[in-house]
Parts: structure tokens; C-alpha cells; sequence
């Protein structure tokens, strides 16, 4: 499906100049987090040297993660005929991480997850400072108020970085998209929670529909399509060339969710950083689990309900709902989607009219995103 | 100090303008909120109809409240040389009512509020639905974490809001404006967590310092400073007449933050619409409770500390905790405060270089922010 290099050693070539190009962009990338996050930090000071814990979360957030939006919008730019030294695409990257970084605080206290890329959560370092410092009233309760206004600021941080991205004229499609992206995220999230209400309650085939919808607008849009039309529309991209994009990024974006579903259930804590078995304690209605309360009969249908959502769960009952979800054939059948949205992904990825260094970087984007461990 | 009508006649029809004028202003306010949220109404349902309920949440907070800040905003404007029936002033006032909804949410769940406005909070109104339904898991938790992202919703309407007010010239000031004022907040949000955890700690004259630097940042600069400053922004007003706005509505906001902590002691329940001595239940250390502290002798000042933030005291510690308030002379020295703040605020409105309607308009929405009862 991709264009294969004409020789190993062109392609290496490629793939060198692009791997270059792309530590160019990490590197101003970092530069502006910093210089924006020092910034602010200055801002803060000002009203109170105490509030600067806020600023701390947030940088701890943002100096992590694969920039994997950040590098979508980029070759969005780059695809669409931006040049390579452009700040806007690097400013709106940028926004782009401290978006995530957002979702991520305010996600983590709405799934009580402790940890965080192998470090405490937000709001479970800020109860660990209460703890510590031996301060009054509820540490925990303390942690998860200080994590709300954290992911606030962190939002409206991503808000003026993106402002700054976009001020000429294509700013407008741009903003659309911003704005698009993230009303989809919060409904997303919602109907996340809500799933978890009422998930036991639905026709179990509804229930595979309710998780891909949900995976669609939680995840995926936000994940791939959304950063590169981003990206794109900033270098004033015009509907057929982000309509392409939107074509290859989110199956990709599907299979990238789909993934991190498998992952959740079934990933290496060493290499996550994250609990084994982590979205089964949570009671996470996804695909994967959807498609085996589906195919399961009703006994063992009940069983995976009854342990679902308990945050009690030890490592014996995860290997037992590991096992009764391999057994249905849930997995093997998630793993074909996954290989069917890729492939899907892939194929309108040829077939986009653009430079065949921005193709080999979105391929190559493409595969460390659906093939990923972690 | 404001320089009185030549004739109570001409006073009133001037008064009589000004209402006609601010009700206008209100019309087209609730208009653009109401065609705002039908938009975004179309747009999650497209996500899913059942992610609707983010919606009505939102649009219960902004179809009350006083409008107090979209008036600033639109005085300050107005002031600036702005007509009076130019959009920019509406959608920025809109965007200003719609950032104090999700501030409000989110704030109810930091201060466990069950009820807003006499209504139930965004936070148990979804816990209700729950409930109601009779939903899997935890319906406290659902309602809370559905809370963290309608809010998380309603600040990015905010945003989106605020952009489409300020694409012209004079966008760049009044955007630093509105971006120092959400830092500011939710700082100031965080400093006053922080206080409710480490306040008994402090010596009681420091703590008064604290107090009113908090009640800077989370409120008066939010609620009175900065829209008024975005207002005169948006309408292109130079540093000298930002500063003079400033002089006069900080120190109103001052005295407004303090009336509203007076309030949250001594107000009547059936016009604030929250519980009586709500923040004494919550442990809020106002600059009230620091004073009453810092002025009382060892004894009383361990009785306040003990019963402050106990969510479970009754009427008659509440009747208790008012008395030793009261008799502390805190009351009495919070009150001059208030006059104080009040006195500053009126005489650098009557120095205002802006047009006799504007500073009547400016001084009529004075007086009723440092004289309410709710």
C-alpha cells in the first residue's frame, strides 16, 4: 500500500532525514513547553510562590508522553505544504500536549487511577503532599480539588498556545477544529462514564456499537484526526486534502484505541506503567469487553459482569477474566479489527495526494501507534 | 463623590436610559447563550443524544445568576467609546457568564455544595439522575465525575465564545486580559483550598494577609476587574483608562468578595439559596473567620478552629460559631472593611474620564454588588 522505497538504502535515507526533521520539531517543541511553563510559572509567583504546585503537575505532565498528536498536526503541516522551520505548527503541537495532558488529570480522578506513566497521578501527588506535610481535613479530598483546578489551568494553557498558533487566516478552519475536538472529547468521556452506569443494563450486541461510538469520539478523533487536520489547516489545507486526512486518521485512531483496550486488559505493567488488568478494576465497558459479554453464554456473561468495576480485584481474578475473555474469542476478533482499521487506515494513507517524505513519516507514525506495547 | 444629577427628574430619566439600555444588553445576552448552547445542542447530538444532559447542566447555571460581570464587560465597553449595540460586548459578556458556570461547577464539588441557586448542584443533579435511574456503581462518584466534565465543557464554550468576540484589533490586549483572569481564578481557587488545609497553622495576623490576597484572585479580580478591563479592551481603551478601571473595580471586587463572605456566615437561607453558615460547615478561612481568629483570645480561638470545616455541624453550633464571630468584633471590622474598599471604588469611579451615563450605569452596578443580600 505505501510506495516502497526504491532501494533499502534510499528508504533508510528517508527515514533518517525524516527521524532528523522529527527531533528538530521534539526539540522546539520542548523549548516552547518550557519557555511557556516558565512563563507562567512567573505569572504565578506573582499572586502566590504557593500556587506553584500547579505548575509542577503540569510540567511533569507535559514533559512525558510520545507526542503523538503533536507529531500528527506537524506532518499534517508539513503534508499540506508548510515549511519545516514554521513556528505555528510547533505552538499548536504544543497546545495539542497540554490539551492531553488536561484530559489526562481530570481522567485519572474520574477512574481513581493511581498512577500515571509509572508516576503518581495528579491528584495522587497532591494528596501525597498533604500527607506529608501533615496538613488538616481530608488529604484525598485536598488531592482531587488541587487535580480539578490543575487540569483547569492546564486547559486554558492550552487554549492561549493555541490562540498563538493560529492568528493569520487559516485560523479560522483551524479554531473550528480545536473547538470540534474538544466538545467531542468531553461528550466522549461522558458517555465513558455513563457506559459504566448502564453498560450491564444493554442488549449485549448494543453494547459493542455504544463502545466503538464511544471509542470514536473519547478517543480517536482527538488521538489522530483531529491533531493532523490541525496541522493541515494551518497551512490552509483545503476540504478534499482534510477530508483524505480524516479518511486515513481515524481508522487509525480507531485501531490506536482498540489497541490501548487490549493493553489495558491485557499489557505488561512494566511496560505501561500501569497496573495489570487496570480497566478491569475500573469496570471500563469497552470494545473488547463488550464483544465478550456478546459471544459469552449467559453464565459466563454473568461472571465477567459480577467482577467487572471491582476495585478489589486481585491478580487471581484479572488472570480469570483474562482467561474468559481470551476464551470467547473477544481478543482475536478486536486483534482482527485492529488489522482491519489499519488496513483501512494504511490504504487511504497511499492513496492521499501528498509528498512521499510526509507519507513515509505518517506510515511510520502509523505503525508505532497500532503495533504499540505501551 | 459621584457627581450627583442637577435635578432628581433628570436623575431618574437618566436611571430610566440606563435600564432600557441594560435591558437590551440582557435580551440579546440570554439570546446569544440560548443560540450558543441550541448550536452545541446539535452538535453532541450527533455524538449521542444520550450526551445531552452536559448540556441542560450548563444551560440551567447560565439562564440565571445577576449578569453581574456581562454588565462590566458591557459598561466598561460602552465606557471606552463602544455603541451600544455592537455585538462584541454581548458575545464577550456571554463568554464572562459562561466561564463563572463552569467555575461554579467545579467549585461545588471542591466545596461539596449540594445546592446552587436553590437548585441542586451540577454534581448532585447528575448523582440524582443516577439515582433516579437506578444506574450500576457509585452515584455520588458518577455525579461527580460527570460534573468535572460539564465543567470542563463550559469552560471551553467559554473560550470559544470569547475568541469569536475579540478577532479584531484591539484582540490581542483584551485575550491577555481574559487569560490573566482564568490563571487567576483557578490560582486563587487553589490558594484557598490550600488555606482550608493549612490555615490553622498560620500566625492569625498572617493568615488575614492570606486570606485577603485569595479573595483578590479568586474573586475579585474575575468578578469585577477584568470584565470591566475586557470591556474597555475590546472597545480599543488605552492604558490610562485600563488602569483607571482597574482602580475602581478591584477594590470593588474587593468589597463584593467580602459582602459575599459576610453572606456565607450571616445570610438568610431563603435568599442566598444555600444552607445557613454553608461555609462554616466547609471550613472556609475568609477573611472573616482569619479576623475573628486572630482577634480572639486562645480558648475561643480553639472553639472556632474545632467546629470550622465539621460538615456535620448543626444549627446551634452554626448559632454558636456566628456568636463568637460577632462578638470577636470580626463582623463589625469586616463591615468597615466593605465601606472602606467601597469609599476607594466610588472615588476612583468619580475620577473616570467617561461619559456622565456610563459612570451613573458603573455606579448604580456598585452599589448593588457591596449592598446585597445574596
Amino acid at each position: 500500500m505505501l510506495s516502497a522505497p526504491a532501494t533499502p538504502d534510499e528508504g533508510g535515507s528517508a527515514r533518517d532525514s525524516i527521524a532528523t526533521e522529527q527531533d528538530h520539531f521534539r526539540s522546539a517543541l520542548s523549548r516552547t513547553i518550557d519557555d511557556f511553563l516558565a512563563e507562567q510559572r512567573g505569572l504565578l509567583a506573582v499572586i502566590s510562590e504557593e500556587s506553584l504546585p500547579l505548575i509542577s503537575s503540569i510540567a511533569t505532565l507535559t514533559n512525558g508522553g510520545k507526542r503523538i498528536r503533536a507529531l500528527l498536526c506537524y506532518w499534517g503541516w508539513r503534508a499540506a505544504g508548510g515549511s519545516a522551520d514554521a513556528s505555528a505548527p510547533v505552538v499548536a503541537g504544543t497546545a495539542l500536549e497540554f490539551f492531553q495532558a488536561a484530559a489526562l488529570i481530570h481522567d485519572d480522578i474520574i477512574d481513581r487511577s493511581d498512577t500515571r506513566r509509572g508516576r503518581p497521578s495528579v491528584h495522587r501527588e497532591f494528596s501525597a503532599r498533604h500527607a506529608e506535610a501533615g496538613w488538616h481535613l481530608d488529604a484525598d479530598r485536598f488531592g482531587v480539588s488541587a487535580a480539578i483546578l490543575a487540569g483547569d489551568l492546564c486547559l486554558a494553557f492550552s487554549e492561549e498556545l493555541f490562540t498563538a498558533s493560529c492568528s493569520g487566516a487559516p485560523g479560522a478552519s483551524a479554531r473550528t477544529i480545536f473547538n470540534r475536538m474538544r466538545t467531542e472529547v468531553m461528550a466522549g468521556q461522558y458517555l465513558d462514564l455513563l457506559e459504566e452506569a448502564v453498560g450491564p443494563d444493554q442488549t449485549p450486541a448494543v453494547a459493542e456499537d455504544r463502545a466503538l461510538n464511544i471509542l470514536r469520539f473519547k478517543s480517536a478523533k482527538y488521538s489522530t484526526e483531529r491533531p493532523l487536520m490541525l496541522g493541515g489547516a494551518l497551512a490552509g489545507a483545503d476540504a478534499t486534502l482534510l477530508g483524505g486526512y480524516s479518511a486515513f486518521a481515524l481508522p487509525l485512531g480507531e485501531a490506536f484505541q482498540l489497541r490501548d483496550d487490549v493493553l489495558g486488559v491485557f499489557g505488561d505493567p512494566r511496560v505501561t506503567g500501569k497496573p495489570a488488568g487496570d480497566d478491569l478494576r475500573e469496570g471500563k465497558r469497552t470494545f473488547l469487553v463488550a464483544r465478550a459479554l456478546s459471544v459469552s453464554d449467559t453464565g459466563t456473561r454473568s461472571a465477567i459482569n459480577t467482577m467487572l468495576g471491582d476495585p478489589t480485584l486481585d491478580d487471581d481474578c484479572i488472570a480469570t477474566l483474562r482467561e474468559l475473555v481470551t476464551g470467547s474469542g473477544a481478543l482475536a476478533h478486536t486483534e482482527e479489527l485492529i488489522a482491519q482499521k489499519s488496513t483501512e487506515a494504511f490504504e487511504a494513507l497511499a492513496g492521499l495526494g501528498i509528498d512521499p517524505a510526509s507519507r513515509l513519516a505518517l506510515h511510520l507514525l502509523a505503525e508505532a501507534a497500532v503495533t504499540r506495547t505501551a
